[in-house]
């Protein structure tokens, strides 16, 4: 199985901006990037990333500047056999849960994001694309059935967990094992606790 | 096992005040209880409801006046034998997630609340006991430890999405099966999609 990352190069993580400066939103997602490259490692299997722009990452690097559905489409056409796509962002990933996503049965494996998008999928069936345009998991189980794959979900907080807004970066750093939640304890963010309510990622 | 669901029968789910009157978040919150109750029964488990007040439900209740804390504590302490306590506002659990949950080993299985709470767990070890307020997930965990007891964690969205709050009524517009996704729909809810944004729930 290939197992592609697809990682946008540019100007990464914007609806951070509020609590992360331009660079270190780069730092942080790179951060991210590696966490999820080992935990595909730690799965089994040898990560390549799929960058929409020059990425120094220690894997081997597929540039391709179109927007992520369709480099992913190009991906999933160019291939014969399963390929697995992971998000860059998924900072709660281990090889466990990966190992759980790849192995598990089914023409198309789908792992929805909290908020409706897709985090990760294996595609074994040869015509199933993406889109990842609006609510992408309900447009993915779509695609899968219309394609006349079987259909599996795999239900997992860690994989569910996309890093994009400052409401994310608590779960970072509840859950997070690997440079990702120690980039962020190190740009001095910790966890702040309100009686009754959620805990939050406080700057200090 | 005894499975054990707390129910706040008084002002229910306040932090949706801004999308939902006082009655509808009662209705919401009963909704989301009759889920929570079938999917331990597709469990194969008997539900039992530990609520702060009298509550008309198709299952034993016991009435404890008390905080959370004070209340699963007692039932902890005055069990021989294992406890499953799950919240009752998890209106994505389903048979399968929870009798995932019910047959994992450990002395304590801990399942995270996105925010750090912790949304159910299994006691087996005697000396196990909660303390809802903070980062309960976080002190759970040491608290396990502390008392001796192997520690195991249970990975799932469905089970790590308590609905608290506005956010939250996505996931079960996109995910739930039961009653409480069918109450938001009657309600008006449905999904919206802005183009890179995470979907959202809007009521018509």
């Amino acid at each position: 199985m290939r197992v592609v990352v697809p990682y946008a190069a540019g100007d990464p993580k914007t609806r951070l901006a509020g609590v992360l400066a331009g660079d270190e939103r780069a730092a942080f997602a790179r951060a991210m990037l590696a966490d999820v490259l080992a935990a595909v490692r730690a799965a089994g299997r040898e990560p390549e990333v799929l960058a929409t722009g020059p990425v120094d990452v220690d894997a081997p690097v597929t540039v391709d500047e179109r927007p992520l559905t369709e480099a992913v489409n190009a991906v999933l056409a160019g291939t014969d056999g399963p390929v697995g796509v992971v998000m860059a962002d998924l900072a709660l990933a281990t090889g466990e849960v990966l190992a759980e996503l790849f192995g598990t049965d089914g023409g198309v494996v789908l792992v929805p994001g909290r908020g409706g998008g897709t985090n990760a999928f294996v595609a074994r069936h040869p015509d199933f694309r993406v889109d990842y345009h609006g609510a992408s998991y309900l447009d993915h189980l779509r695609a899968a059935r219309e394609a006349g794959a079987s259909v599996a979900v795999v239900d997992s907080h860690r994989l569910s967990t996309d890093v994009d807004e400052r409401g994310d970066l608590v779960e970072v750093l509840l859950h997070g094992e690997g440079r990702a939640a120690e980039w962020l304890r190190e740009a001095g963010f910790a966890l702040a606790t309100d009686d009754e309510e959620r805990v939050r990622a406080v700057r200090e």
